[in-house]
């Protein structure tokens, strides 16, 4: 086999990280809109709004273990945005990204309609609605609360977003107190369940522009019809909108209370040790040469 | 970005630390009180007891996350309180973490409300009561159930906040079995989840005078009125006295039990053998000088 | 007793690999089935489907721990079966495993039942059927909803199978973002409790020839009768050959997308480094001695 | 403070030991039965069966944290008694172990009474009985099934106690795969969790005899009398004989499977690689002298 998978080899680094930014998208939509299909169509007897939580959350744990070692798993525009006006990452690459993440989410929200087929057609007896007693268009995107206003939806998916962005750049923050290495998925599934706990009655979390308007367009080819941008008064824009601003508003918010107060030398005490031990030890692999040389001279 | 955040640094380490405690209380009332909104608003179809405990212990584990590399996240006034009785916080910063905790949580509660307001409106129809089938002040602070007397609500959040400070001082002891660098956040949060569970149903759990206080400020102000003060016979004290009594047990019993036994020079094995590979690694640098000098005496 | 234990010590490779993986399913399915039992016959009062999916996560997850050591945990046939065809496997061991699995599965399931022998008896009032209310077949060996066709079976399981390859796939490679050491367990167990979450419905998600067929040959022979591999219109194959071409599906799509194109000579930096500075040390262990000999001949 | 803690150092190692056992079992229990107490008084309002899930497993992870570093952290004579059998704990500490263990469990259980004094008294009208709708023993102790037969409860405890055995042997085991260091506490109560999970039904899963026998006793003696030992056709020896029975027969399985076939020289590789490191390291400090002596030697 590894001679078969070794011609199919890209070298382009963006086709790569595009593919990662995909397939993380797909395993995170997969397992989050999956949990909403198995909740909505057994009725609440096989799983619960916690059900939902940790769909997502997990999902989006797996989703950042799948593509972290060749992204950086941003699996959000809005996060690829914010960091990018953090000047972390290049403004060129953000539209492939984007169109990564927006498909990866499109191709989920298939995967779970063919996955739950038999499961949808039985629990809505085949009339596909947004909207009524067995409306399923929400296992694919998020509408708001009957109660909610169009202004209450944008503050919902501002503060939410915002909340999520200063748990991943604190998460992240090496002067601060960074995540274990290796566990940075599994926190940043936790902030998504925390969200979902505590933010996730309004308007059902968003969060993420890709996780939304990527299974709204596949519920509007796939049989949902125009009602998935009509329902709500028009909600559709909000999930775009909103969460991208939240995540310049939570950037603003660490980096202004915490991150630029960091003293500029301090360096978390672990990695430093740690570095200055392997300098020390590379130094002195390049000073033998030296030494034996002043040796050579000072002998001769 | 950079330039124009470098403007606002403030090389303070006092404001720093406030600025972080203020942050971790906000993002830990933001999550727990945000999980109480949800599941109070949407009548337990968005969630149920165990989402509120996990919005607290998840917006525990985060607040410590954001603020623990600058200031320590103690979060709790109990917990700064008793580690000035410990000897290990100075008592005259005190005063500042206590204000910039409240205020964090002062804050937080604003921010739920907002998050919150068509949702709250919509459940109780505009009537922001304390008490009753639609009552809501709930979100916000804590109160007693009908049957705790003012003794039982003392002894509830004297045990409560003792076990809650008996586990972080073992979480932190070098000499017992700390916990594994960079989890602190995550234990700090299951202490939070298990007393939820256990220790929840008399009086919710507050363990934090901060926490209690205030969000109650809060809502006495944002239309509650004086009956968050006057509910529960007069119940607003004792988070705020009983929790601080417990936090010193707590701390009695781990040192009189566990910390003051601790033979004197043994040190946990792993962080000395750390400790010591560092040590000589440097030492051999240091020594290479001398080394040379030696054999140039010799040579020479 | 060591002197006893000692000689009972075999030294085959072989025999001790299936040892342990017969000890890894085995807990897996104990504590997986026993979950199902205590909610069937408990009527619910005793858990839900969250314990339900508790059960054969953390199963896993002990599953893996009490064997990874030795066999390297694969724990499923399906698993086996995906790692041979990448070659990380050989295909000599293959049959060893699968027989070890299924008679873990299959001795679990006797455990299972007379564990809960007076439980099942009490619930079923003795009568032990596969369909019906008071069913109890579906605590050993999975049944699909009614609702579901054999082609949507057939899809449910290899999606399901797939995520769950493409997941432990990325968790063990050190190219992109590698689970912690000594955390593996516990990410797999994830796997599966998020699987068990948002796939769970149509068919009790399998994933796991062996999970399946060994239960199931347990609850034919001890009095359910071949109505086990009747019902679902003759349902036990399809978690025998859907779960096989799922894993390999799931090896394809995270080799093509993901494994292949790493560039072959990054090596994740943490590794590296650490590599590095052992052999850097290590080197300099071996050069001393020319060192010395160098100066030897320099000083001579 | 310092000075008047320094005073009360106590320097036998034994006594500490009973200590750090007391008070893990003291958490264990104060987590654990007290979060029986939430759900039985507050009638599932604020909790249901997977809480006292949660709160005993994560009263086990944090009896664990605060002993481990002191004692090793046993909390069960079952595990004593078997670790004693493994010829890993000396049988002279033994008696020691259990009695502290037990007058934890004790103490705990008159805790969890007083904190849920009121809530108790409410829940039963005062009226403190062992069976009935209103039952409130079974917060301290465990009790079986209606349907449980003697027999079916012996078995139950066994297979429930030697699993446990099972895992807590595979997690310490540094030749298989051993939990990660610090992190051990967690995976134990991890196990408390699935096993809780898996096999809670039949008869509330004792585990562990100082559990049972402690509160029991204390149930006796605060008002429930001695039905507290005749109820379940006089249950309360089951969770002592059975448990102790059960954890040998754990150490049996994990041993004649996996411990004994260990190949001898064979050691987890990463454990060794940091100690070669680390030896190699200190060699040359100590060849350092000699080196230079030899270079004396040769420049003279």
């Amino acid at each position: 086999m590894d001679r078969v998978f070794k011609r199919c080899r890209i070298s382009s680094r963006l086709v790569r990280e595009c593919f990662a930014e995909f397939l993380g998208v797909y395993i995170l939509i997969l397992f989050g809109c999956g949990s909403v299909a198995q909740v909505t169509t057994s009725e609440n007897s096989k799983g619960e709004y916690l059900s939902i939580n940790l769909g997502f959350a997990l999902g989006t744990t797996f989703g950042v273990y799948v593509s972290k070692g060749v992204s950086g798993a941003h699996l959000n525009p809005a996060v690829s945005l914010s960091l990018c006006f953090l000047g972390r990452f290049p403004w060129t690459r953000l539209p492939f990204y984007i169109l990564s993440q927006v498909f990866g989410a499109f191709l989920a929200a298939a995967t779970v309609a063919l996955q739950y087929f038999d499961a949808i057609i039985h629990y809505s007896s085949g009339d596909l609605t947004v909207s009524g007693p067995t409306a399923t268009a929400g296992i694919f995107s998020t509408y708001p609360a009957e109660y909610l206003s169009v202004w209450g939806g944008v503050v919902d998916q501002v503060i939410g977003t915002a909340a999520l962005m200063v748990c991943i750049l604190a998460l992240g923050d090496s002067h601060n107190f960074p995540a274990p290495p290796g566990l940075e998925p599994v926190l940043v599934g936790a902030v998504v369940m925390v969200i979902g706990v505590s933010m996730g009655s309004n308007s059902g979390y968003a969060l993420n522009p890709a996780r939304d308007i990527g299974p709204r367009i596949f519920s509007y080819i796939a049989g949902w019809g125009d009602e998935v941008f009509r329902a709500g008064a028009g909600w559709w824009w909000i999930p775009l909108v909103a969460t991208c601003v939240g995540g310049l508003v939570g950037s603003l918010i660490y980096e202004l209370l915490i991150g630029v107060h960091h003293p500029e030398q301090e360096v978390t005490k672990t990695i430093d040790n740690l570095h200055n031990l392997e300098l020390e030890v590379s130094q002195k692999e390049s000073e033998k040469p030296n030494q034996i040389k002043v040796m050579q001279e000072q002998t001769t």
